[in-house]
């Protein structure tokens, strides 16, 4: 005891406060984070309750632990172990759940490939990963082939299915053999890495964003409170889960103990006949996706009692397409983020002023990026001049910063990339966008689609929605074209809803024209199929490249 | 480059795993867990969404984040700061809800008291957690006031409401000198002490469980994920917020940005039309709670069109209490926890094969303590004699032992009790119970004899000890009595000294008035010779059919 501190509290052993005393971590009270623990405690608390439906499969908790385990165990068998690269080329089967998990349990980083770049890319993510396995489904067999041919070093193939490359393991084979009680544990550090995920550059080559075992369970946890995952609801993979991790959604199924269908192909007919059959709750998708069950025509239609809670990430929706969607029984939630931030890390969460908004003006506030999720720490929008905050008055432009324990640990073996984009504390997205009074962020461009026509920015956003109103539009792009007086003027690349006239280019100028200021009016408007990513994101650069060889 | 290791992701610097070289913490992508972060993001999220409603008072988001700055700045400038105490007595006001996050701002530890103590626990534990400030809620204040006469520090007041207490500063006054922009940081490591809960011990004085940052944190995610709360969930407070820091849903109310009810007083009248006028979703409670509600007269209730969410924990609702509720439009879930797990730790989750089974086995099922919650990491039943998890046959008996970051980092100043809680990497509830095929588990018995009365734990040992004070006694053993209204009453069985005339039951129980809280008093005292073993230790499993049968 101290005369300063003469309390029984405030006597520690060594000097110590008694706070600092005898409160040590220890097994029973400190584990590492990882999602593999919210898929052994599934198992412990739901293990007869369905965990994975596919087609005529059904998996419980209990088996999807299981085959989980198995999987560890026979990749271990093949030499697999702490911070091994095990790649996965895959559409939405359940063993690309199995693998997002089984693949942590030893500690090993999955690296989920995007199915629908070409031999080329692949081959550099492989190398570039140092990946040891390759899991290959066998819609992707073709892809890996060729992409394994233009590998420099050998990779062990696992056969999803039939592959027909040389040498490969059937997937179940391997399972077969793997000890279904693998006794596995978790990391000792949280910090360590999960996940590479490879994001398509605008320029140079792809960047392999790296997860945490922390910021996976965090950002899983957070995703079941914003989007309100409970052991009752049904998630539909409508989104690819190479997507960012399918936005963290495997393992936020799983913390709630939620049943995951899924879907190899995102077809209409296909989603409603699940949504009816299954009690679907929840699904998360790409703008393309709501588009394409909005204007599902009516033989693909089902109708089902539920409410239907459906993410849309990518770009924000257009009112029409909300307004559809609300009346096929689904309600819209805009989330926003990128493969840096596990996916989802704003929500455009209602705000109690919406209440006294008209049908547009509601519309119109949920396509906004809205708000921090529950696990993000914190977002702002900085002036890139000052490198300060700016305004939250709804019309200063900065670029969208994040931080908090869902943001990547960094780009592998890219030390500059990364302190790029972690420089100040600071994630940043690169994404230009203004900050509303009420705290949520509205995107205004990507830094790199802006317009700049005579000196004056133009947002390809705002002219975009626009030209989604227009009766006959389904889709719209508009990016700069090179102009000999003006530097840039806006062009336009339109999609037609399906069995519509397309108009005239001069119809679309004219209604454009009323509801804009006339510098940001389309000086070329073009009509054809838009340029996509199998996530549905628009490639701009595509047009870009078009619209300068006008 | 090595040979074994030749490719690009296989080269770190200086001989370091790629995955471990350039990836390191930054404030951009990891910051310590506290959840203070849940506030400053929920008022960030949904500053303009209602946090807190007391009677006529409302409290948005903003509103509140700003007065718990309020506060913390307000503390800090009467010198509070890290690891300091900060205790508190009061009912379900506001003010609780804002120390809950104002004191983990400053680095301080929060310890609520329970308000139905007698002064000279009270005074214990103000003593032995080294409390420096204690703020007193009006309705508390006979008590504070004796119990701050029997402590030998000085110990500064703040009062909510008018308290009479000499020198106490009043609460507003301190939140009106405070600084609402008051920047505070977190702390710099997540494992930080943040609240300190008293204990009912069995023998002995109360033990102080110590909660982490990152405890709390987790578990306010765990419970809104298990409860289901959301941006759009009404909590109404019908828990004491003392109890287990109201089970971390003070945290987990605001991860979800829900809404959160005040009540001071739980009373069927004010539930009903709390729930009809507010749009009740979820609260929480003891079996008294539900009780209450179950036998509120017509008088009292309210119909109300939503579905209301009602945790039960402390001991198991019984069917007829279930089933009421049901009727009432509720939707029970049972919970089980303590205090050394922040509240809930297991959840007796619905399983697959209820759906077949008769109404009462259903109920039982319900009644079950289930299994582990999202963040608690496992579950296990150990047989005593071997140190072993017991057969999961539903028979096998042994204590439930809990581990995972929600289970507490042990008890101040107490290094042996703590050992003993939590030896061999596993928290020793005491509770006996088997383990069910589904993984779900069931108490049969509590090791330590605790008595849950109205929620609230009495302990036997502790009322045998007074009851050996009486002249007329010579030996006393207290076991619980099912009691319709309280769940459990303590019933005393005593034996008298030779040559001495028993006294009245009426005379023993006034004699304990005097010397412990209200609650704690035997409501049924018995007198004549007590059955023992051989060893002379008497037979309580037989006092307890006894009871049972009166």
């Amino acid at each position: 005891m101290t005369e300063s501190h003469p309390r029984p509290a405030r006597s520690g052993a060594a000097g110590r406060h008694p706070f600092e005393t005898d409160l040590d971590r220890t097994p029973a009270n400190h584990v590492p984070l990882t999602p593999v623990s919210l898929l052994a405690r599934a198992a412990a608390a739901a293990g007869g309750r369905i965990a994975v439906i596919d087609g005529a499969r059904r998996l419980t908790y209990a088996e999807l632990y299981a085959r989980c385990r198995r999987l560890a165990s026979g990749l271990a068998g093949h030499g697999i172990g702490r911070l091994d690269t095990v790649a996965i080329l895959a559409p939405n089967v359940p063993e690309m759940i199995e693998a997002h998990f089984a693949v942590p349990m030893l500690g090993a980083v999955l690296n989920p490939l995007n199915t629908r770049l070409d031999p080329a890319t692949i081959a550099f993510s492989l190398a570039h990963g140092g990946a040891r396995v390759l899991l290959v489904e066998a819609d992707c067999a073709p892809l890996a082939a060729q992409a394994l041919s233009a590998c420099p070093e050998p990779i062990l193939v696992v056969a999803i299915g039939e592959t027909g490359i040389p040498g490969a393991i059937p997937y179940e084979a391997l399972l077969a053999a793997g000890d279904p009680d693998h006794a596995w544990t978790g990391p000792a550090d949280e910090w360590q890495s999960l996940c590479l995920l490879y994001t398509s550059g605008t320029t140079g080559d792809p960047k392999g964003a790296v997860y945490s075992h922390r910021g996976a369970y965090l950002q899983a946890l957070g995703n079941a409170v914003t989007f309100g995952l409970t052991a009752d609801s049904v998630y539909l993979w409508t989104l690819p889960m190479f997507h960012c991790s399918g936005w963290s959604y495997p393992w936020a199924s799983v913390a709630a103990c939620a049943t995951q269908i899924c879907l190899r192909k995102v077809e209409p007919a296909a989603i409603f006949r699940l949504i009816a059959e299954h009690g679907v709750t929840h699904l998360c998708g790409a703008p393309i996706v709501l588009s394409m069950i909005a204007h599902a025509p009516a033989a693909d239609r089902r109708a089902f009692p539920q409410r239907v809670r459906c993410a849309v990430g990518g770009a924000a929706p257009s009112s029409t397409i909300i307004r559809t969607m609300e009346e096929l029984g689904f309600e819209v939630l805009h989330l926003y983020g990128a493969t840096e931030s596990y996916g989802p890390a704003t929500v455009c969460l209602a705000q109690p002023d919406w209440a006294d908004l008209s049908e547009d003006d509601r519309y119109a506030r949920m396509a906004r990026q809205g708000v921090p999720l529950a696990t993000l720490e914190d977002v702002t929008v900085i002036d890139p001049a000052t490198d300060r905050p700016v305004q939250r008055d709804g019309t200063a432009v900065g670029e969208i910063c994040l931080r908090g324990n869902t943001i990547m640990k960094g780009y592998l073996g890219n030390p500059d990339a990364t302190a790029q984009a972690l420089a100040g504390g600071w994630y940043r997205t690169g994404d230009l966008a203004v900050w509303h009074p009420d705290g949520s962020v509205e995107i205004k461009d990507r830094a790199k689609d802006i317009i700049i026509s005579g000196g004056e920015n133009i947002s390809s956003l705002e002219v975009e929605e626009v030209l989604m109103r227009h009766p006959a539009v389904m889709l719209a792009a508009v990016v700069a074209r090179p102009d000999p007086t003006w530097g840039e003027s806006p062009c336009a690349f339109l999609e037609v809803k399906p069995g519509t006239e397309a108009p005239s280019a001069q119809d679309v100028i004219v209604f454009c024209r009323g509801r804009m200021a006339r510098f940001k009016v389309p000086k070329t408007v073009v009509f054809g199929p838009l340029p996509k990513t199998l996530t549905g994101k628009i490639q701009k650069f595509v047009l870009r490249d078009r619209a300068r060889d006008f």
